[in-house]
C-alpha cells in the first residue's frame, strides 16, 4: 500500500523538508527539525495525497488508513510518554491543517484533543493544576464543537454562542475576564457547551478520542474545500488538486506552571541585521500571550534585557527582579535553544524566526521559518552570512529584495516620532518631507529663496511647475496616479511624493486644503511620507539612512553578476551626479524640454512659437541654442565616459504657454504681442488628444530647424568637451517614430549637424542616432527601423498607453475597477505587460537585429526600474534598462537576480538574434 | 550583336504592343498599329537597353547602333517615299521619348528633324507653300536650340531668348499675332536664331542632318536623367534602371493646305458609353489647333455634326457650308477612318481614343490608348462589350474603377449651370447640396420643419448635432479631416458634405462667413459639391442620376464573381433600407449611442449620467430601455433575414452632456438639479484624451447595468420579430476590448440576458457574442480573445489612431506635411496602412482561427468601402466588409476585382488558418 502517514519526533522523523508537496509546509517543516534531532513534539502527517484519495471516493478512507493512524499514534506516545485517552496520564493532541503553500488562517485546526471526562481527571492529577484543566477541556469542547460540529451563529449578526455562555457566566460571577474565572466556573462551562451541543445538534459530544480524532482529520481535510479556502486559492492563483496534508501532533503547554514558558526568538535582529539571538518569551503562559500585549514579555537573553530596561528607563535591581531573561530564569533550556537556534540557522542558511514552547522545564520546537526583517537587516544578513561561508554571493543577491532598497536611499521619519495622519494618497515617490504648504510653484521657488523648507500642494502638476517642484521638499496632489506628471517628474528627482490624494479639497483662491474637518492654510506645516502615502499634520524630524558598507558590498557583486547595463533618466548635471553615485553606467534619457521652463528660456521658447515663418523661428531657436549647449555640456561633463541618450523634442508646443486668462495677458505683455495673439496660438495649439497629436518628432518634421537647433548644441557641446580631452559619447534619440521615413528625415538632418560641428571642431566623436520604440506600429516594423536606427530604447509607457488604449492620464477613471475586478493582474503602467506590450517588445527586438545584429537596445519607460520588467527585459535581451537615479541600485539588484535565473533564456534569445554587442560604436553612416 | 533598333511601317513591325518594357509605350503602340495594317508614318525605335548601354558605357553607344540607325531610317525613306538630307525631297523626322510607363513632358522631343537651308527649299517645293516651309525651319531650329544646344533663359526671371526675338519681329512689323508673320519674316527670324545660337555657345548650328539626328537622340537619352525626370520618378516610384526608348519617326503635316486636316476621336461617346463614333477635327490644322481652343473644331461624323448644330443654334445650310463633317468633306479619309477604329477597338477591345493627321488627303495614325470616360459611360462600355462578346463579365468588371461609382449614386450639379466657386474645403461626402446657410443643428431642425431646404455650417460638428446634419441638404465645416465627425456621419448618411473649408471665417456670433471677401449671411443660398469640395455662391441647380440598368447588371456579375459579404454600417431603420437597395448583405455595425440624441432620450441619457449610484442609474437605464428596443425591433425588420451588428455603447459619457454654460444651464432646469451639479459631472468626466479614455466597454465594465439595458433591448426586440415569423440573426459587438478578461465579464452579462429573455419568449434565436479587435494589444492576443470571441470585426479607425499614436481629431496638424514629404505615401485613415495596421491584422486573423477555425471576421472602420482596403481584407481570409450605405455598391465592385486578382492567396491564407465559415450559427456559449 502507497505511504499516507508519515511519523516524526524523538529525533527522527519519516518526512524530510523537502517534502511539502505531500507533507504540507507545516508538516515538512516539523518532519526537517525531527531530523536534526531538535526536540518537537512527536506525531505524524497525512499526507495531501490522502486529500486527493478522500475527495475522489466520496469523502471516505482507504480502510488501511485506520491502520497506519494507529502505529503512528502509538509511535508518538512512546516517545511523548504518555497514552492518547489513558485516563491515568492521557496524551493530548492537536489537527492542523497544511497545504503546500501556507494559506494562513483559511483552514480549521483542533487543539486540546483527546479529553474527556476521564481524560481531564489524569491532566489534572498529571499537573496539579485543577484550574488547568477544566480550562484545557472547555477549550477543547468549544474548539471541537465549531470546527468539527458546525456550531456557528445562526447569522451574522449572532455572536459565537459559546461566548454567549462565557459572557453570561462572567456576568452572573460578576467578573470582568477570562482570568477571573475559577476551575468550577470552567468545569460548569464546559457541561454547559456540551449541552448547548445536545440542544442544538441532537447529539452527544463524543468522549472516545478516537471518534474526536476522526472527526476533527475530517473536518481538516474538509476545510479544503470551504468557501475561504476557495476563494483565496482563487485570488492566489493555487491549483485545487494540491490539496493539504493533516498534522496530529502531542500537546505541549507553556502553561502548566511557573516551570512552563513559552517564547518567540529571531537569531538575528530582524531591524538591523545585528548577528546577537534576540527574543522574548513569558513563564507560565500560552503562544499566543506572547504576542497579544496583555502581558509584558521579558527578553531571552541577558545583554538583550539589559539593552531593554535601559532603553525603559527600569534600573538593574528592578530588571533582574520583575524581568529577568530566560538565560536567567532557565539556563538550561536556554543553552539549549541557543545551541537549536545555532543549529537551525545553520541548516537553513538563513535567519529564523522560531516558536517554542517550556513545559516543565523541557523546551519543545513548534515552528521554524525565515524570519521577516527590514531592508537594511536583509542586506546585512545577506552579506554577512557570505562572510560566514553559510551562504554563497549569489544566495546572498537572491536574499534581498530589490525594491526594499527604497527604504535605505531616503530620509525616513524618525520612527520613534508621533505623527497625526490626516490622509492617505498614493506613496508615488518614497522618502520624508516636512515644510510649510505652497500652492503655487513660484511660491514655492519664492520661499526657497528666503531659504524656506516647502510643500507644494497642487491639484495636479504640469511641466511649468518643475521649477517649484525641485526646490520643494516634497509634492502633494489631491488627482492623478502613480505615473502622474508629479509622481513621474518626483521619482526622477529622487523627491518624496504623495500624488491622488483624493480626500484633500484644495482651494487656490482661498489658499486653504480641507481634509477629514481638518483646515490646512497656507504656509502650515506638514508632512509627507512618500513610502506609505501618509500626510501628517505639522512637522516630523527626519532621519538619513546612511548606505551602510555591507550595501556597497552587495551592489558590488551584483554588479560581476548581473549581464544588462544600468542607466539614469536624467535631464541635469545634478541628476547624473546623483545617478553615478548610485552606479549608473551612462544616462538612457535625458528630457531635452524641461530645460526649456527655465529662467529665459521659456521666453524663449514661446518666442519660437509664436513665429509665424521659419525666419523667426529660426531666430528664437539661435537664442535656446546657447542654453542648450551649456546643458548638454554640464551633462555630457557629470557623465564623462559613459554614453548619454539625448531626446530631441517631445511634448506638444501647447504644453509650454499658457492655459489661464491671467498668465496669458503676462505673456503677452513679455512677447510684446497682442493678448488676442497669444490666445489665438494658444487655441490653434489645443488638442482633443495631445497623447496622440503633433508632439515627438512629427514636431521636428513640420519644424526641422528645431532638430537642427537641438543636434547643434549637443555637438557643440560634445565637440568643446572632446577638445577639453573628456570622453564623450552622444547617443541622439528621435521620439514617436512610427515608420522608416520619419527617422530617416530627423537622421538626415542630425547627422549633417554632426559631421559639420565634428569638422569644425576638427576632432573625433563616436556618436549614434536612434529611435524610441513607443508606438505599436515602430515595434512592428522594427526591421525596416533598424535599417536607420543604430539603437532603440523601448519608451514603455507610450507604448503601454497605445497598446492598451489607455492614457495614463485618465485611466483613473477604470483602472482601479479593472484591478478589483481582475481584469488586470497588475497596473501595465508599473510592471510592463508581457502578454501584450511585451510581445510587441519581443518582435521589436528580434526584427530589429534581425536587420542590424550590433543593435544596442534598451528601454528608458519608467518601467525601466520595477524588477519583474527588469526581468522581462533581460530574458528578452535587451544591453540596458534606464530608470531614475533613485531606482538604479533597486535596478543594479534585479538586473543581478535576472541574471541568476534567466541566464539561459537570456543567452539563446541573443544566439537566435545573432546579437553582436558593441559598447561604443562609431558612426556608421 | 544584340537587336536595339526596330522599325515600323508600311503594314509591318519589328516590334509588338507588348514590348513596352524594351520600346517603351510609344514605340511599342505604333509597332502595334503597324503590324495591324494601320497607316501609321515609318520610323524605328531605339531600345531602351540602349539607354542603359549609353550610361553605362559613359555617354557613348556601340560601333554598329550607327548601322542599324542607317539601316532603318533608309527602311523608313522607302515607305515614305521620300529621303533623309536630300534636297528636292527631304524626309522630316520627329524625336522623342518613351518609357515602360508614361512620363508626360518630364522628357524633351524635338520635330522637323532634317531641315537646312537645302532642305527648307525642297520642302517649299514639295508643298508650294513657302510660309509653312519657312515656319517649319525657324521652329525646328527653335526647338532644336532648346532641347538639344540647351538655349535656356540665363535666369528664371529671364524670357526665352528665341521668343524674345519673335516679340520684337512682331513688334517692328507692327503685327499682334504669330499668324501675322510672313514668309520672309519666318525666314528673318529663322537666321536671326541661328546668329543667337553662334553668339551664345560659338557653334554653327548643325546643317548636316545625320547630325542633327545624333545631337537629338542624344538629347532624349540625357533628358532621362534631368532633374525634372528624376522629381518625377522619385515621386511615382519609377526605377531609375528602366531608361527610356527614343522614337525617331517621319513627320506627317496637317497644316500643308486645304487638302490636310487633324484630328482626335473616341470610338464610342466617353461621356455616356453610347456606341457612336465621336470626334473632332480641323482642316489645313496642326495637332494642337484642336484642342487650343482658337478655332471652332468641327464633328467627324455627319450625326454628330448635325446634333452639334442642333444644341448650338445653327441651321443646317449654315453648318452644312461653315462646319461640315469630315464624312463631308473627306468622305474617302473618313471612310478608312472609320474601318480603322473598328479595327482598334476590336484588337484592344476597349474604347480607344486616336488622334490623325490627314495629309494630302493620305490618313495617318499617330496615337491610339485606351480613352478616359465618365463613370457611366464606363459600366455603359463594359457591360455592352460583353454583350458584343469583345470581352468576358470577368474583364467588364475590371473595366470600371469602384470608386468612380460614387459618381452614378449621388445628385449632381447640372454640368451646365454657371457656378461661383467662393471656397474650396475636403471633398468630405460626395453628392450636390443647395439650400439657405443656417449654423445651429437647431435652426436646421426649425427650417426643415418649415419645409425649408438648408445647409448646416459648423466650425465643426459633434453629436448633438446628428438631428439637423440629417435634416440638412448638406454639411460645411471649416475644421476636421475626411475622417473628422462631420465627414463621417455625412458619408454614413449619404449626404453631401464639404469639411475642412480652413478658409471660412465662421462667426455664429453675427451669424455671418466671411470668406475672400465676401460675406455670406444666415440664410443666404449657397451650395456645395461634395464631389469636389467647391463651395459655390447661390443655388445650383442638381440632376438625380438613374442607376441604369447597365449599372444593376455590373453589380449582379460582381455578387457572383467576389467571395467576401457586403455588409452595411448603419443606425436607423431607414439607413438598413437604403443599404438593402444598394445591396448589403446584413449591418456590419450599428452604433447604439447615436440614439441616446433624439428627442426625450438624451434626457433620460444624462438622468443615467447624473445618477449617484446604481439605483438610481438602474432607473433612468429602464427609460432607455423601452425606447431601445423600439429601434432594434425596426432595425432588425429592416434588415430581415440578414444579420444585424450591433455594437454596445462605445463613446465617453461626456459626449452626452453639454459644454457650453448655456446648455449646461438649461440641462440643469430639464433635470431640476442646481448647475453646480451640473458643472461638477461635467468637469468629473472630462478626460486629457478621451480618445484613450473612459469608453467602450470600459463603461460596460464599470456599469454593467449599461451592458445590461442594452442587451435587454436587443433581445426583447430579436424576440419579439422571432415570435412574428420575421427571421432575426444579432451579433452583439463588444468594443474596446483590450484584454480577455473584459469579454468574459461583458459576455457574460450579455449571454445571461439573451437567455432569459429567449426563454421567456420561448423562441428559438441564433446569436453571436463577438468583439471589436480595434486596440492593438487585441490583436495581439487575439488567440487568447477568440476562445470567448463568436467573431472579430476590425474597427480600423480606432486601430489605425492607436497604432499609429495619431488622433484623428488632432492629425490635421502634421498628416498634410506627412503627405507631401511622402513620410506616408497615403493617409491611413483613407487606406488601411497594410505594412503596420494590416500586419496587426493578419496576426489578429491567424492566431484568432488558430482557436476558433469557424471564427467569422469582418471590418468596420471606414476602410470598409476603400477598394485596397477592401481588397487586402480579401487576401487576408475576412468574411465581410462593411460600409456606409452608399458605399455598398463600390464595395461590391471592388470585392468583384479583388477576388479577380487574388483568388489564389485568400484560398491558400484560409486553408493555412483551416477556415470553417459557418453562415448563421447558434450560440454555443
Amino acid at each position: 500500500m502507497k505511504k499516507f502517514v508519515y511519523s516524526f519526533g524523538g529525533g527522527k522523523a519519516e518526512g524530510r523538508g523537502d517534502m511539502k508537496e505531500i507533507l504540507g509546509g507545516k508538516g515538512a517543516g516539523l518532519a526537517e527539525m525531527s531530523n536534526l534531532g531538535v526536540p518537537v513534539p512527536a506525531g505524524f502527517t497525512i499526507s495531501t495525497e490522502m486529500c486527493e484519495v478522500y475527495y475522489k471516493n466520496n469523502k471516505n478512507y482507504p480502510p488501511e488508513l485506520d491502520k497506519a493512524v494507529r502505529e503512528a499514534l502509538g509511535n508518538g506516545e512512546n516517545i511523548m510518554g504518555a497514552k492518547f485517552g489513558d485516563p491515568s496520564n492521557p496524551l493530548l493532541v492537536s489537527v492542523r491543517s497544511g497545504a503546500r503553500v501556507s494559506m494562513p488562517g483559511m483552514m480549521d485546526t483542533v487543539l486540546n484533543l483527546g479529553l474527556n471526562d476521564q481524560t481531564v481527571e489524569g491532566l489534572i492529577k498529571k499537573t496539579n493544576n485543577e484550574r488547568f484543566g477544566w480550562d484545557s477541556y472547555r477549550r477543547f469542547v468549544q474548539m471541537y464543537g465549531d470546527v468539527v460540529l458546525d456550531m456557528k451563529p445562526e447569522s451574522k449578526d449572532e455572536h459565537d454562542p459559546f461566548e454567549v455562555i462565557i459572557d453570561e457566566a462572567k456576568k452572573s460571577r460578576g467578573v470582568k475576564s477570562d482570568s477571573e474565572l475559577t476551575a468550577a466556573d470552567f468545569k460548569d462551562l464546559t457541561y454547559k457547551f456540551k449541552k448547548l451541543i445536545k440542544d442544538k445538534k441532537g447529539i452527544e459530544f463524543p468522549t472516545d478520542p478516537w471518534q474526536q480524532l476522526w472527526g476533527a482529520i475530517n473536518a481538516v481535510f474538509g476545510s479544503w474545500m470551504n468557501q475561504r479556502a476557495i476563494t483565496y486559492r482563487k485570488l492566489n492563483a493555487i491549483p485545487e488538486e494540491w490539496g493539504t496534508a493533516v498534522t496530529v501532533q502531542a500537546m505541549v503547554f507553556g502553561n502548566m506552571g511557573n516551570d512552563c514558558a513559552t517564547g518567540v526568538a529571531f537569531t538575528r535582529d530582524p531591524s538591523t541585521g545585528e548577528r546577537a539571538f534576540y527574543g522574548e518569551y513569558l513563564i507560565n503562559a500560552q503562544g499566543e500571550d506572547v504576542v497579544a500585549g496583555i502581558r509584558t514579555p521579558q527578553q531571552v537573553t541577558i545583554v538583550g534585557s539589559k539593552k531593554w530596561a535601559s532603553s525603559n528607563n527600569i534600573d538593574e535591581a528592578a530588571r533582574s527582579k520583575q524581568y529577568p531573561s530566560l538565560e536567567e530564569t532557565m539556563p538550561k533550556a536556554y543553552q539549549e535553544l541557543v545551541s537549536i537556534y545555532q543549529k537551525l540557522e545553520k541548516h537553513y542558511k538563513d535567519m529564523q524566526d522560531i516558536e517554542f514552547t517550556i513545559q516543565r522545564e523541557k523546551l519543545w520546537m513548534l515552528q521554524t521559518r525565515s524570519g521577516k526583517r527590514t531592508a537594511a537587516a536583509a542586506v546585512r544578513i545577506a552579506v554577512e552570512m557570505v562572510g560566514e561561508e553559510l551562504i554563497k554571493k549569489e544566495e546572498a543577491i537572491m536574499r534581498v529584495k530589490p525594491t526594499d532598497l527604497d527604504q535605505l536611499l531616503h530620509p525616513v521619519f524618525d520612527p520613534a516620532a508621533k505623527k497625526k495622519v490626516v490622509a492617505k494618497g498614493l506613496p508615488a515617490s518614497p522618502g520624508a518631507a516636512t515644510g510649510r504648504v505652497v500652492f503655487h510653484a513660484d511660491d514655492a521657488e519664492a520661499a526657497s529663496a528666503r531659504g524656506e523648507k516647502v510643500v507644494l500642494v497642487r491639484i495636479e502638476t504640469s511641466p511649468e511647475d518643475i521649477g517649484g517642484m525641485n526646490v520643494s521638499q516634497g509634492i502633494l496632489t489631491s488627482r492623478g496616479g502613480m505615473t502622474s506628471h508629479a509622481a513621474v517628474v518626483a521619482r526622477g528627482m529622487g523627491k518624496c511624493c504623495v500624488a491622488g490624494c483624493g480626500e484633500l479639497a484644495i482651494d487656490y483662491h482661498k489658499r486653504i486644503i480641507n481634509v477629514r474637518g481638518e483646515t490646512i492654510k497656507e504656509n502650515d506645516w506638514i508632512s509627507l511620507d512618500g513610502s506609505t502615502g501618509d500626510v501628517i499634520l505639522g512637522q516630523v524630524p527626519t532621519v538619513n539612512p546612511e548606505l551602510s558598507g555591507n550595501f556597497g558590498i552587495l551592489m558590488k557583486w551584483a554588479d560581476e553578476i548581473r549581464q544588462i547595463d544600468i542607466r539614469t533618466n536624467g535631464d541635469t548635471p545634478k541628476d547624473a551626479t546623483v545617478a553615478r553615485k548610485f552606479g549608473a553606467q551612462g544616462i538612457g534619457l535625458c528630457r531635452t524640454e524641461h530645460m526649456f521652463f527655465e529662467g529665459e528660456r521659456i521666453k524663449h521658447m514661446r518666442e519660437m512659437i509664436l513665429a509665424e515663418n521659419t525666419e523667426d523661428r529660426v531666430k528664437a531657436l539661435d537664442k535656446l541654442l546657447k542654453h542648450q549647449t551649456e546643458d548638454f555640456y554640464g551633462i555630457f561633463k557629470a557623465m564623462a565616459g559613459y554614453p548619454v541618450t539625448i531626446r530631441t523634442i517631445d511634448p506638444p508646443l501647447h504644453e509650454f504657454v499658457p492655459n489661464e486668462d491671467e498668465n496669458q495677458a503676462i505673456m503677452a505683455k513679455e512677447m510684446n504681442v497682442s493678448i488676442d495673439k497669444v490666445k489665438a496660438k494658444v487655441q490653434s495649439l489645443h488638442e482633443l488628444n495631445p497623447m496622440l497629436g503633433h508632439r515627438g518628432c512629427r514636431l521636428g518634421i513640420t519644424y526641422p530647424e528645431i532638430t537642427e537647433m537641438q543636434a547643434r548644441a549637443i555637438f557643440e557641446a560634445a565637440c568643446r568637451l572632446t577638445k577639453e580631452g573628456v570622453e564623450v559619447y552622444p547617443e541622439v534619440m528621435v521620439p514617436l517614430v512610427g515608420t522608416i521615413e520619419e527617422l530617416k528625415i530627423e537622421k538626415a538632418t542630425i547627422y549633417r549637424v554632426a559631421e559639420e560641428t565634428i569638422k569644425k571642431y576638427g576632432v573625433t566623436l563616436k556618436y549614434l542616432i536612434g529611435t524610441m520604440i513607443e508606438i505599436p506600429r515602430a515595434a512592428i516594423v522594427a526591421d525596416q527601423i533598424a535599417s536607420e536606427a543604430q539603437f532603440f530604447s523601448f519608451g514603455t509607457n507610450d507604448l503601454t498607453q497605445m497598446t492598451f488604449g489607455y492614457s495614463r492620464d485618465d485611466a483613473g477613471k477604470f483602472l482601479p475597477v479593472y484591478l478589483e475586478k481582475k481584469v488586470l493582474k497588475c497596473d501595465p503602467f508599473q510592471s510592463i505587460d508581457q502578454v501584450g506590450v511585451g510581445q510587441l517588445m519581443e518582435w521589436a527586438m528580434d526584427r530589429g537585429r534581425k536587420t542590424r545584429p550590433e543593435l544596442k537596445v534598451g528601454i528608458c519607460g519608467e518601467h525601466g526600474g520595477e524588477p519583474e520588467s527588469i526581468a522581462f527585459c533581460h530574458r528578452i535581451g535587451l544591453d540596458y534598462v534606464s530608470c531614475s537615479p533613485y531606482r538604479v541600485p533597486i535596478a543594479r539588484l534585479a538586473a543581478a537576480q535576472a541574471a541568476l535565473k534567466y541566464r539561459e533564456v537570456r543567452e539563446e534569445r541573443l544566439k537566435k538574434q545573432a546579437h553582436k554587442p558593441v559598447k561604443a560604436k562609431p558612426s556608421e553612416n
